[in-house]
Order: structure tokens, then sequence, then C-alpha cells
């Protein structure tokens, strides 16, 4: 059984292991700002040389894009074995307010259990820990799968590149699942994966009145005023019970399964405790009737982001807007088809709509909902090996929002994605002072060593 | 009778009454832009030179101010006569974008019976009628009443210095009713006064949920959203039938006297045609029950100007913000006081607030609603001289808007209020190619001449 043989290099190499990951966290490697072009190109390589050596993965490479190049290893491909797509990023987001950081977001620092750095949990510890877990199946026995790996650096920036590239070397990517690390647990000790993400719809309504912008001494009270109008309408679009008040919206939603609901159930309460701690609040409110870890993953929702025209400047100014413009998105449940729900969302706006104001609704950017089976073999592989190293059942989660690069494996892979999730709810991720419990660095290298071994005996 | 030698003497001096608003028309004025700072001085001097020379007044200068300089002038006291508190305004408006104009916008030009140029209708033609009117009256026979004249340089921008000077000085500057040319006819050939301007109560509604900025991926469908929260709450402050949904507002309102109600019925029509077309729109939506005149001018109006919070620019942004502002404002009719209203607002907004958001309502800035008896003797002296110049019976009107001069002489001088308005709905005032109707200034130096006689004799 390779399980001892995984803990003990684990046990022997760690130290090794985390100067490494300490390496890579000293390259300040932020993917929005131009001047660290340079960096992103050395945490690249420096990818890649840890794939060949470490690995010894000799087909490793940079792949040049218009952005930020990425990173290409893949092992060879034995017929007889499952191949499994790993996708990490190497970039980071910016560090701003650098005040606040306690140490150097760039010169990592042990505090207690936990490695403090600018990506210490995204991406960078994660994305380590499977080269970790590459070099020490590569070290105890050999590889038990084929791997491609894939890994990017403008996760924080659009991912434009990723995107790309996937779309245009699908045939070449084929694989039997992908393996992505860049998920959350819901609690310390509590192993966590991640099965669904919600889906989303984001719009413009644009709401237009008066062919040029009015005054109300002249015009309050006689003239059309597409910001009350869409006050009327954003109200009426989400009553405040919560629902969504768009006909057919709730109709397309897959009923939840008794297991799912259960374990929706089980997992409300300390859910809710956690994200209304962490918004300042005393309560979460929202769709009457269902709880918040279903309303935060398994129900659709309407929110507001913004509304502009007319003035917001400081002291006074009476003007009524020509027009005004509310974005508005619709996070969406399988089986909620984005187009489906922007012509049923079309349709309501228009007769909502009061007189002298047009409204027009404006597609910006739609993805589908994502869920996989938790009964599937190969997500049984992950959970097993996840039971193993924490000991305790791992909890199968719906995440509320999206994950570009999961939406791009599932559309044009078609590929069952495995998310592993190591980082905790206070990590910090995209604050100052992000840091990654260094224990969890451990538990993920031996946990996707163990997930990859399992996958290998499924054949 | 004094008509006649007024009629003779405009006549006469016809092209070089036109010459000298020409002159002053000249001067760039503007006085928002701290460019034009001396050509302030000098458009203050002219008129100054003006007030001595043609009419005589030898009591006459500039009063320096922490801004533009006023324009004094008082003629000798004779305690036996009214005296009449004249007021003008001498800066102009930008000339952006100067690419429409069809002339430059300082060199005066006559296309066929207009003079088109930056202040030719808003104020400095209206000025220099007045002017003009105090020259004739002058030089046939001599001013039939005492006179202060009191012109400012920043009506287009604040009236600080007018404010705080009247304030300080409204001991001296005792009079029985003030005058004030600045507002407009509602048809070319009716003869318009303006005896009632709304007031308005200007607030920011300021909605908060959560500590901090939320994303929608974790908080959709269970965060507090302060922009939802706003617009419940403006639906809910006025209904889609347009009444305004706060408790008590409607109570404090003066009932219409019999003949307003059949002066705006007889107004409303032709009213609602002309800014429907202006503002290329068929219809005038708002307040169901009332008229078009009686909802722009004798209704309480509630709008939103601005709603500020959470991301407006292009693109995704799935922020649910902690916090949003709506800009709204009240204009208000007698005897609706703003501080009475404002805590209408602010319990009602209170009640409204859905639950995990606070909203706190905060006054910008509050003005009465003013009205003057149509049926008091000096309106009465300015409608019979507006029917002798126009032959036909002067329309009285109440504005939806407020002036702020005129609220200032109400409040602080405690005077009544005589507006004559000489602009037509085609001006352009504010925009490219603003313009004066030439007849409209003889008609006003003549109105204004015979009003003043008028009073005269109302002693």
């Amino acid at each position: 059984m390779s399980d001892s043989r995984i803990a003990s290099y684990v046990d022997a190499n760690a130290t090794r292991f985390l100067d490494e990951l300490k390496d890579l966290l000293r390259i300040p490697s932020i993917s929005t700002l131009p001047e660290h072009a340079q960096d992103m190109q050395r945490a690249g390589q420096f990818l890649v040389d840890q794939l060949q050596q470490r690995v010894g993965l000799a087909q490793s490479g940079l792949i040049a894009t218009a952005g930020h190049p990425l990173v290409y290893a893949e092992s060879a491909m034995d017929p007889a074995r499952p191949t499994v797509l790993i996708y990490g990023h190497y970039d980071v987001q910016p560090v701003d307010p650098i005040e606040l950081w306690h140490s150097p977001p760039f010169e990592p620092t042990i505090v207690g259990e936990r490695i403090r750095a600018r990506g210490a949990v995204d991406d960078k510890g994660p994305t380590m820990a499977v080269i970790k877990a590459l070099e020490t199946l590569h070290q105890t026995g050999g590889l038990p799968v084929n791997v491609r790996v894939l890994l990017e650096g403008e996760e924080e920036c659009g991912g434009a590149a990723i995107a790309a590239y996937v779309q245009s070397h699908a045939a070449e990517l084929h694989a039997d699942c992908a393996l992505v690390l860049d998920t959350g647990m819901i609690a310390p000790d509590q192993p966590t994966m991640t099965y669904g993400l919600r889906g989303i719809l984001y719009c413009e309504i644009i709401a237009t009145g008066a062919s040029h912008d009015l005054h109300s001494g002249v015009y309050g009270g006689i003239g059309p005023n597409p910001l009350q109008a869409l006050a009327w309408v954003l109200a009426d679009l989400k009553g405040r019970d919560g629902r969504i008040a768009i006909p057919g919206l709730y109709e397309q939603i897959r009923p939840l399964s008794a297991l799912e609901r259960a374990a929706l159930a089980r997992q409300s309460d300390d859910m809710a405790r956690r994200l209304a701690a962490a918004a300042g609040l005393s309560e979460l409110p929202g769709e009457t009737g269902y709880n918040v870890a279903e309303r935060a993953s398994a129900r659709p929702s309407f929110e507001v982001h913004g509304i502009r025209g007319g003035f917001t400047g400081e002291g006074v100014k009476t003007v009524i807007p020509a027009t005004a413009t509310a974005k508005v998105s619709l996070r969406l449940v399988p089986d909620q088809m984005p187009d489906t729900v922007l012509a049923q969302l079309q349709a309501r706006v228009r007769e909502l709509a009061p007189p002298a104001v047009t409204m027009e609704v404006r597609l910006i950017h739609g993805g589908d909902a994502i869920v996989f089976s938790p009964d599937a073999p190969i997500l049984r592989a992950a959970a097993t090996a996840l039971e193993e190293e924490f000991g305790r059942p791992a909890e199968f989660v719906r995440e509320g929002g999206s994950i570009p690069v999961v939406a791009l494996f599932d559309s044009l892979l078609h590929l069952p994605v495995v998310m592993l999730g190591f980082s905790l709810p206070d990590d910090s991720v995209h604050a100052p002072n992000e840091s990654f419990f260094v224990p969890n660095y451990y538990a993920a290298i031996r946990s996707v060593a163990g997930f990859l071994s399992n996958l290998g005996r499924t054949r």
C-alpha cells in the first residue's frame, strides 16, 4: 500500500517542500501590473523547472500567449491509465493596501502554523502542493496516472490566455477528468469537495425617458424619471420576500435530491454564522422558505450591482436624467439556461416599464451552472483520499459563485472536474496578510497523491 | 398721461438702447471661470456708468464682495413715494459647446427679430431693459418711485455674495416691493406674471448593509443589498400612480382658489404640449387626478436625481455594495414646510427599511415655497402695465422651480416680489445660440416704466 510510502516521503522532505514554496512566493507575480511582466516569466519558469527536475516531466515548458505564459507539462501517455488534467495558477492579486500588511507580502513569513505571503493560499500553495504530490508519487513508485499539467498566469486578470488555448487545443488536451485546486474548506478539519457551481446572467437594464436631461424645477411631477422607473422595476423583479418575480424562472430548477437537501441543512447554521460574522451582520436576509446554505448555492439569486445616471456628486443638482442604467445579475442553478432566463427577464422588464419610459435589457455575460454527480467514481476517489487524510468524510458542497476555468473545462473539454480545496475561511484571500495553514499544505500534498493513487487503481 | 411720452422716448432712442445692450453683451462676464474676473469688473462698471450717466443716480457704485462685485444704486428717497428694490444679474453661463454657436457668443448678432449672444435674455437684456426704463422715466418727468438697484454677478454660480449682503444689510434695503426680471412668458404675446414658486427639500437617503462590499458569488441571495433596498424604498415612497406615499404629506397643502384652479386648467393643455415636445415625449406621466399645469407648479413632486454605490463601469463586477446613496428631492407647495416634510420623510424611510439594512435621511438643502397674492395692489399695478403693453390680460402663473433671490427677498426682507418675465420658450437659455426677441426688449422697457408709473400713482 502506497499510503505509508507517501506519508514517509512527505515527512522526510517537509522542510524542503516548504522552502520551495517560499522560493515561489518570493516572486512578485502580480498579473495585473505591467511592471511585473518579468516576474511572471520567472514564476512560470520556476514551475517548469520544478516539473522537469522534481517530477521528471521532460515535456515541460512555457507556452507564449498574448498575455502571460502558460506552463504546460505532460507525462508519457500510457493508454492503460486514466489521464488527469491538472490546473493551478501562479499569478497573484496586487498587495494594496500595503500598509496593512504585518510583514512584506513577498517575504514569506512563518507565523505560528501559518505561512504569510501574497499568493500563499491563492493559488501558489495549492499549486505547489500538486507538484509536490506528483514528485512524491514519482519518487515512490512512479506516477499512477497520466498527467497533463496546465497552469495559468492570468487567473486574477481575466484568464484570456487559457481560454484561447483550451479552445484551440481541445483535442490535444484529452483527459478523463480535471483536477482544480482553487477552492476552500467549509471549516478547519472538515474536508470539502465542491461538486457544483452556480451559473450567471449579467445584464444591464437601460431605462430611457426624455430626449435629454430635464430639470426638476420644470419637470418635477410631470417628466418621466428613469431612476424612479428602475426603482419600480427592480422592486417588482424581486420582492421583499426575496422571491424573484420573473414568470417561469423557478420552473426550470432541477430539484435537489434528499441527500443534497440533508447536506445543505447540516451545513447551513455554521455557514450562516460564519458568513454573517464576516460581513458584520446579525442576520442574512433572503428568500423565505429556504435556509442560508440553499439560498447561497442551490437557489437562483437576483442582485443589483450599480445604478448609473443623473447626479451623484456632492451637493445639489436637480436633474432628472434622460437615461439610467442598472447593472444586475442572476446567479443560476441547474437546469436554468442563461439564454432562457435572459428572454424571461427581457419580457418581464418590458411588461414592467412605466408609461413614457422605454426599457431594454442588454446581455453582458452569461455562464451555465455546473453540477457534477457526487456519486461519480472519480469524485468518490477524491472523497476517499480526503477521508483517509482527515479521518472524517468529506462534505460535498455547491458553491454560490462560478470558477471560469471549471466552466471552460466543462463546456469545451466535457470533463468532470474534481475541485479539492484547502483554503480556510480566515486565510484573507485577496486581502492584506494572506496566509496558508501549513498543515493544509502537507494535507493537500498527501490528499492529491492519494487521490491519483486511488484513481490509478480504478482501471 | 405719461404713457405716450414713455413710448415716444423709447421710439426715439430705440437704436441707442439696442447698441448699449450690445456693448454689455460684448463683455464675456462668465462668473464661473476665474479667467473672466476682470470681465466681471468691466461689466459691473458698465452698469454703474449707465445708472449714473443715463438714470442720473449719483449714488451708484460697485460693492466688493468675497466673489464678484455687486452693483448698487439708489435714488433720493422721498418718503411720500413707494420704494422699489430692483434686481437683475450681469453674469452669464459658459458658452460650451462653442462649436454649436452660429456666431461668436460675445459678438451680438441680429438675426431677424432676435439678438443672439450669450446672456442676451439671461439676464443682460432684461437687466438693461430695467435701466432703460429708469432712464426713460428720468428723462420724461422723473422717477415716480424711489428705487434701489441691486445687481449681482453670481447668479450662475451660487449667489453667495448677494445672499451675504442682503443678510447683513437687511435694514438698509428697506422697500415696499421688489422687482425681479428673470422669468419667462408662457407663450409669445402672452404677458405673464409669476406669483408663486415651489420650495424644495433636497436629501440623501443612505442605505447601509454589510460592513464591507460583498461578492455575489458568496452572498448572492443571502446578503443585504443596499441598492435593492433603495429600489424597494423609492418604489414605496412614490407609487406608479404618482402619489407620494408619505403619511401627512398632502395634509399641509393650502387649497387652490377656484380662480387659480381655473387658470391652471386654462394653461395646462398648451403647457403640456410645449413641455412634452421640448422633452421629445408623447405624454407627461404623473399623479393621477391632476392636470399637467397643476402637477408642475401647485402639487408637490418627488424625484430621484442619482444613486451612488456599487459598480457602474463597463463590463462585469459582481459586487454587492456595503452602502448606497440616493439623492432625492421633493418640490414643495404652500404651506408645506421643509422641516416638517423632512421629519415625515425620515420617519417613513425608517419604517420602509428592510431587514439588515439601516437607512438614514440626510438634509442637503431646504427652501420654502412662496406664493404672493395675485390680488395685491402691487401685483395688480404690474399686471395693468403688462396689459397696456400687450393688449391682453396677463396670465398669472406659478413656477415649478425656485428662484433663490426671490426666496432671499421674501425670507430676509419680507417683500412682495413682482416677477416680470420676457424670455420666450425658444430663447435657448443656458444653451448655444441664446437669443432675445428684440420686440420684447422694448416691451420690457415700456412695461417696467409703466409699472413704476402705476406704482407711483398708488400713493
